[in-house]
Formats: structure tokens, C-alpha cells, sequence
């Protein structure tokens, strides 16, 4: 420690340094995180500094040293001894989006690792983590030593969030959930790459989604928060590309945990919906290009379409799966998914072209059948969800069937049919439908 | 209390709302305010809260709504039984302002009621609760029970800060004091006036004070602040005005509570220095005609003269510092006020004019000898301070002693004097001075 960072740290003075719109130095918020870390600087000191930062900004270089010192709040991974890229992709969060348990095997069997720490959902959007832990026996709460161990073995390990990595950013982000200071750029982007960088990667590959369903509701915003995304990482000295995905319908046609993890086994076996195998191909390119294995989009398409084939991804889903305690027989038999007793039907009201499925209904209505949280600290129904049965720019007729709700708790579906019920729109015109993908940030 | 109050309160979405410039109701502020003192309101939220009231403003009506809720968050005394006008003057807080010592008296003298809540000394500026301690004996810790009794008996009663009285403001001012967010015009208005509304007045004199020593640097910040509290005070049903004075330089010639003590005392007898007597009858008038005694400022600075040559405000001023256990001899004898032991000169060391005497340095060398505090939580000397013997404008001979320190402690001496000399600017031209008043502001 240098005599200089011994001084007091005047917090008042460098809170009002921001409320001003100075830029503070690296040192600066170096001393302020640590200080969150240590105690020395008060919750309530931090959270008026998040509300001077979300009003005031921060510049890319300001982001970069919150991003460095959050990371070094905790333990940092060093994966520098595997020879292969080690490459993460990160969603901001949507319906339906399943796209990491597909995706993460077809890129290992491509030669990518994927240290990879996935969320678990809240309020409408789902998490990755509940998705997985459908499958019987798996589990996500592995040691780091478990999952440096793991990386190196099968080439892929997917765990939680833990209090060892940028426990900085765990802190602040629970402050930030209670004060209003959620929807702030810089903070996302740190909150976002403190945790990634501690995992030891040397790539990242950031799927920023819009619309609806989506944290960011403009292309304006999302085109922001990728940017900074982007920026940021590269000063940090990692390789980062992002894609912004439109989020104004649901993800394939499962919402829910089991369901939507039997729906990306499909895409492992050359099967599922189109814009659930888009969009993995496109964050898989992205992953292997970054990773340094291929140069082209085309040829890492291939690659990608090759490992399917092949059953390379198949085999390295089921090697992720026993790595970490679950049946790998689930992956050619996903009725071996945990099963839920109730189910109901919501049928057309009307004839016409489905042109709208509001997926933070559709979120909300699964939530509602017990696949969801509306609190951290509530339980999940693994089996709960809803399976579509059509999709946008479909035909429908009165009385067809527009979707299948489950639950464990057969009261809760009336409610969460009334609700996906009213989630569609069904139109006399047939709508014009286009790709998930609205653009690639790469620089 | 009505459904409505019983829902649960969405606080982030309450520090959103100001956080994205728009108005609070009086109802989610009163709401905010009672969940702060009974702790459903964070710390941490509330200081959120005040930076995007930093930031973004309150509106009048908020801040009346805010200043209202404070108010009400403890005991609100009813004085409505004396039927004496119940007037109050606030200080924005200078160096060497002991005014209220001497104004107190004279009005009551003339017939106002004067409840007040006075506060303590904090890095260079002083307080008037440190400088009534200066005399023997004299207890400001009076119940709120002993505050009424003593206003009703002697017309006047000076206690320090209770957490009877607007508790929610005192638990705010405590976490603005250390988040950066002190320097508010609505928090500031809604801090002062929500303490003298409990004490039960009817009008209301500020001084607010601008200038170099004060807490508002420029006139058009003092202005500002200014007419917020005369708007906000007015919207919440008081007659209130304000004067801006002049803090460029001490007021007087003593900074340090015996010292002050001694002089405003001076001013009670006929005597004391001119800008002191200028001030007091200034502030007096206002008092005079808030509390509807006299309609002009001539009759009401007749009115004080009067009260000083018939002896009537000394008698009043034995009155208080009797009913308030001190002893009312000091009055006629101020050297019986608490001594100190140490003194050492300060002398000019060119010849010329005074053209400045810095009222931040002087400040800060009377809390090195030991008159102030750095800390809420530390003692002070009371018969610490500084006499100067020159005032702006003055001529002097390099030699000339300037002015007289004086401390308990004789090692604070030596770096008190270099601070005071280093205050003192000594040019070759006269400078020009000018009235301390700056403006009225009535309306």
C-alpha cells in the first residue's frame, strides 16, 4: 500500500466531485470501492454517489476503473494456463431466452471455453440458472475451485453467482435495486464486466436485447449500453463484440424453465424454432471469431452447423450435465425434464394473423403459474411455463389453440390464461415479420 | 389513517420520480418522510433521495409538503395560548455573529415573544449555544415542558437542538452532512423552517449571511436561498422575512464565545462596535414589525433605543440568563464570564490601510485556540478567541498590535497567530467600506 492511499478517504468530497460532474481518477473510485468493500465508506454514502452517477455520468475511462476496482473486489480467476480462448457470451435479459444452454456446448465442441456465470430470473425474465436446474440432479453452486477444475476438464462450466467473485458489484447492484439507480450505463457496464472479468476470460460476446420484453425498450438506449459495453471492455483489454436482438415477442415458443430447456436440447439435435437457432448461430459466429478459431462468419457457421451434426454438441451437453451432478440422459430424452401435473389451453378469440405476443405478458403469466420470482428469495416451479403454439404472422381461426399453460398449483392457471390470452394480438392483415437481429457492434 | 396510507410504500419508485425531474405529491413526501423516522425508509434510500433533490430541485409546494412533514415528525409546541406575537430570527451562520445575544432582549423588551432554538459551533463559524455557555451557570438543555414554562414567564427561552423537535430533520441533516448533499436550496429551506415551525412561532427573521465566512459565497446563491425560505415559510402560514448581510469580514471586533458574549452585552448597555448595533437593530426592526408590534422600521429602531436606554432589555437579558440557571450578574459584569489564561499579540508588519481581515482564517484560528470544534463531538474553550483591535478601513503603523488571541492552551498560540496575521490585508489606499445590510427581502 502506497502512503499516498493511507490518507482518510473524504467521501463527501468525492461524491460531491461527481454530483458536480467532475470526473473522479482511477485512484479515486479505486479507494471508494474498496472502501464500500471494507466498510469504511456507508451504504448510504454509496448509494447517493449511484444517484450522482446515474444523473451525472460517468466517461468510459471513469466505467473502466469502477469496472477494474469491482473486480478486484474478489477473487479474479486466472485461466491463463488453458490453451484455448476462453469466451463468454452475456444476455441483458429477456422472455424465453434460453439461447446459453444450447449455445455454450456448440461452441466448446467448436473449440472455444466458456467460463461462464449465468442469473437466475426475477419479475418477468427468466434465468439461466432455473433453466438448468430443471434438469434432475444438476447443480450450479460449485466451489471455484470445482469450476476452475471443470473449465479445464470439459471446457465448460456454468455456476451462480457467488459472494468470491466482484463481491462489490453484488452489493452495490442490491443497493441499486432499492434507490432508483438501476438504469444507469456505466453502472450496468460495470456491473456486468467486474463479474465477467473475474471469471478469467480473454473474449466476450454481449447479446443486448430490445424492445418490450427487454431492460432497454428503444434501439437508442440498447445501441448505448452496447456501446459502452464494447468500449469499456476493450479498455479493459478484452476482446468484446455485441449483437442487440429484438425482444418484442417471446423467445421460441417455450417460456418457462423445463420447457425451455427441453426446447434448446432441440437445437442441439439440428432442430427448434427458427429464431431460437438464429440467434444462436449468430452469438456462436460471434463467440468463435472473438475466440480467435476462425475468421470468417460463414465458416464459423458451418463449424457451428458441423457440431450439430456430428454429435459433438450433443456429447459435450451431456459431459456439462454429468460434470455437474445431472442426469446427462436428459439430453437425447428431455421427458426425463421435471414434470408439472395441471395444464390448460387458451384458445383464439377470433380469426386473423397473429401480430403481436407482448412477451412481458407472456413473462409475467408464466411467472404468475410459479416459473418466476417476484422476490429474490422465492422458490420456482421447474415445471411451470407455457408452451406456444404459434407464432408471429401465423394463421389462426376462432378456437385454435394459441398456447398450453403448466403448473404444479392448478389455481394459479385461470389467472395466467386470462393473462396470456391477453398477450396476443390477432389482426385481419398479415404482419410483415423480420429477423431477431437488428445489429452487430464489433468497434 | 386512511387505506390509501397503509399500502405499502414503493420508495424506489418515489426516488425515481425526482430522480427523472418530476413533482412529488405532499402525500408520497409525507409518506417518505414518516417511513424515514420510523424506519421503513432507508438510510440509504433517503440519501439517494437527497442527491436527486440536489440535482433535479424541488418545486415551492414540495418543499412546504417536505418542510411540513419534517415538522410534524416530532413534537409541535403550541404557544397559541400567549397572546405576545411569536417572532424567531435564524442566522445562515457567520464568524463573530453574536447577534441574537443582544437581540433577543431588546425585543422581548419591546414586546415580542421569542421561542428559540439555537446551534452549536462547527468548523469556523460559531454558535450561540457555545457562547451562552460562557456564562456560569447557564443550562440550554431545558425540557420542552421547561421551553414553554420560560416563554410564557420571561417572553423568551434559548435551548440547543432536541430530538423532541423535528427528529426526521435532524436525522437528515446528519446523512446529508457526509453524502454531498448539503448545499441544496430546498433541503436547506426545509431544514431550517421545519424546526422553527415546531417551536410554535408566528414569524420568522432570517439573516442570511453572504459572503467569504458564510455558506453562501455569492448574492445571487444567498438571494436564492433567501426567497425560498420567505416563499416556502409563507406558503406554510407565517409572516417571514429576510435581510442578506454582508460576511466578509467578522462581525465586531471578538470572534470566540466569551469574548462575543462580552460584546454583544455591550450592545444591551448602549455600547459595542458600530456594524454589531447596525445588524441587531436592522434584524430587530424586521422582528418588531413581523410580530405586528409597530408598522414602520423608524418607530421600531426608536422602540430597541428606548428599550437600551431604560434598561429594560439588560433587565430582560437577567431575566433569561436567571430563568436558565446562569448568573444574571455577567450582565453588568462581563469580566465574571469564563476566563482564559494565554495571550499573545498579533501586529501589523507594514503600514497602511486594512483593507480585509479574512473571516474564514480568522475563524479557523479561533477553533485552533480552541473556541470551535472540527468535530460535533468535541468540547471547546470557552474563553478561546480572538479580539482584534482594528477594524476595515483603519489605519496602521507596521508594529501596531491587530489583534489579542487568547487560549487554555498556550501551544495552540504560535499557529492560531500566524493564521490570524496571514488574515490581515494591509494596503497603501483607504479602502471603501460599506453597510453590512445588503438587502430586504419582504416579499
Amino acid at each position: 500500500m502506497s502512503p499516498k492511499s493511507r490518507e482518510p478517504l473524504a467521501v463527501p468530497e468525492l461524491i460531491a466531485k461527481k454530483r458536480d460532474g467532475h470526473a473522479l481518477t482511477e485512484h479515486e473510485l479505486g479507494r471508494l470501492i474498496d472502501g464500500f468493500v471494507d466498510g469504511s465508506v456507508a451504504d448510504y454514502q454509496m448509494s447517493a454517489f449511484a444517484m450522482a452517477v446515474f444523473l451525472r455520468g460517468m466517461s468510459f475511462d471513469e466505467t473502466v476503473a469502477m469496472t477494474l476496482a469491482m473486480r478486484d473486489s474478489g477473487d479474479v480467476i486466472d485461466l491463463s494456463r488453458l490453451a484455448a480462448p476462453k469466451v463468454d457470451k452475456h444476455s441483458t435479459g429477456g422472455v424465453g431466452d434460453k439461447v446459453t444452454i444450447c449455445l455454450a456446448p456448440m461452441v466448446v465442441a467448436c473449440g472455444v471455453t466458456v467460463p461462464m456465470m449465468c442469473g437466475r430470473g426475477l419479475g418477468h425474465t427468466g434465468g439461466t440458472l432455473d433453466k438448468l436446474e430443471a434438469i434432475p440432479g444438476f447443480r450450479v453452486d460449485l466451489s471455484i475451485a470445482e469450476f476452475r477444475r471443470q473449465v479445464g476438464k470439459v471446457g465448460c462450466a456454468l455456476i451462480g453467482q457467488t459472494d468470491a467473485l466482484a463481491p462489490a458489484d453484488k452489493r452495490l447492484y442490491a443497493l441499486r435495486d432499492v434507490t432508483g439507480t438501476v438504469e444507469s450505463i456505466p453502472l450496468i457496464t460495470s456491473s456486468i464486466l467486474s463479474k465477467k472479468l473475474a471469471l478469467g476470460i480473454d473474449a466476450l460476446v454481449l447479446d443486448v436485447k430490445v424492445g418490450r420484453g427487454a431492460f432497454m425498450k428503444t434501439k437508442a438506449d440498447a445501441r448505448a449500453l452496447a456501446r459502452s459495453l464494447v468500449r469499456v471492455g476493450r479498455l479493459a483489454g478484452k476482446r468484446v463484440s455485441a449483437i442487440l436482438t429484438d425482444m418484442n415477442a417471446p423467445i421460441g415458443l417455450t417460456v418457462g424453465n423445463a420447457l425451455e430447456t427441453a426446447e434448446a436440447l432441440e437445437v442441439l439435435h439440428g432442430e427448434g424454432p427458427q429464431d431460437l437457432r438464429e440467434l444462436t448461430y449468430a452469438l456462436g459466429a460471434e463467440m468463435l471469431q472473438a475466440g480467435g478459431i476462425v475468421r470468417s462468419r460463414a465458416r464459423a457457421e458451418r463449424m457451428l452447423t458441423q457440431s450439430v451434426r456430428d454429435g459433438s454438441a450433443c456429447r459435450k451437453m451431456k459431459e456439462i450435465v454429468q460434470a455437474q451432478g445431472g442426469d446427462p440422459r436428459v439430453v437425447d430424452e428431455p421427458d426425463r425434464l421435471m414434470l408439472v401435473r395441471h395444464q390448460r389451453t387458451v384458445r383464439a378469440a377470433n380469426d386473423g394473423f397473429v401480430a403481436g405476443i407482448d412477451p412481458l405478458e407472456v413473462g409475467y403469466a408464466s411467472m404468475g403459474l410459479g416459473a418466476g420470482r417476484s422476490r429474490a428469495d422465492e422458490a420456482v416451479d421447474h415445471g411451470a411455463g407455457i408452451r406456444l403454439h404459434v407464432r408471429l404472422g401465423d394463421p389462426v381461426q376462432a378456437g385454435d389453440s394459441l398456447a398450453t399453460l403448466y403448473s404444479s398449483n392448478k389455481a394459479l392457471l385461470a389467472p395466467a390464461a386470462k393473462r396470456t390470452a391477453a398477450s396476443f394480438v390477432i389482426d385481419k392483415r398479415r404482419p410483415s415479420t423480420s429477423s431477431r437481429i437488428i445489429e452487430m457492434l464489433r468497434r
